[in-house]
């Protein structure tokens, strides 16, 4: 994977445990939570290949700019990950979270949802290019489970297999169509 | 405004901040980095009024671990903001950003966009309700500079005005027409 894939990966990475954390807090899920935890790992794994990448870069090129610009970046994605962990960890720590908060962040626009795809929905086996999913209803896929495996930063040439766990983000109002679409309630876009 | 309240904002912002400070990289823009740091004052007064508010109903109710969660989640996301500010300081310390990372970010399905609403545009004087933008387009608009001032995470009662600068995120092949329609030239969603 070349350096700038690297960094794609951990803004992607980054921006999914964002995401995550809010949601591990909205809905008081300490799996969601623990899932915050496990991407970190990946994240600092990228961090540390990333540095190592541009470092000897930067020796084959004879100049520092390049590395320094990479490694200052990847410094502060992972220090936007850091921060998704201990949002992740007000929920971790047992303590029954601030009401005000639930209730007003649920209020806002734009939400995260979770869906399992089933054998008969009609996303399953379709990429999500001939989807267009987001451009129908609102919903983006920006990440998938597939088999305890992550897919971040999916593209239109993904195809999005049964079993999969979708994880949108869209309006509040997408959500119900989005989850009866997953298990193959809902039979068009 | 209520403590959950300034937190939603908070966190509007340093999302926000997030997605303004990619766009800066990405089109090497000083404007939109400027922005971002300008941004960060907003998120700082916030935060330091949180940390007043929590305090404050601390001792209210006689009782610390509500305002210990508040304050702890404000530092977490000031941070993510700090985070911005750092990734916009790339654009703005005069070195030209590495073409590696510029076309990789392009490569993402998901970008952000401005559009300014012209007098004769469709969106004019309608709601983000009304329209259903993200909905119909896939593009979502989650921030309006209107006169120089922000609206962060506007609802489905945001009322769009002529002159708004639109910011809205969604995918790639949904920018040509969103931006079309804020300046009047495409006439229906």
């Amino acid at each position: 994977m070349g350096l700038g894939e690297m960094l794609i990966e951990m803004k992607n990475i980054s921006e999914l445990m964002i995401d995550l954390a809010y949601s591990a807090l909205i809905y008081n899920n300490r799996e969601i939570a623990e899932e915050v935890k496990y991407l970190e790992e990946k994240v600092d794994e990228t961090y540390y290949r990333i540095q190592e990448a541009a470092i000897k870069q930067a020796i084959e090129d004879g100049e520092p700019s390049k590395a320094l610009i990479v490694i200052r970046l990847a410094t502060s994605i992972e220090a936007i990950s850091d921060s998704a962990v201990q949002i992740a960890d007000v929920v971790l720590r047992d303590i029954e979270p601030h009401p005000i908060i639930k209730e007003s962040i649920r209020e806002s626009d734009i939400t995260i949802t979770l869906g399992k795809v089933s054998e008969n929905s009609i996303l399953a086996n379709k990429t999500l290019g001939e989807l267009n999913l987001a451009s129908e209803t609102g919903m983006w896929v920006i990440a998938i489970k597939r088999g305890g495996k992550w897919i971040f930063g999916p593209t239109e040439n993904t195809k999005i297999l049964p079993n999969d766990i979708l994880i949108a983000k869209g309006p509040i109002e997408g959500v119900k169509h989005f989850k009866n679409l997953c298990r193959g309630k809902d039979r068009k876009l």
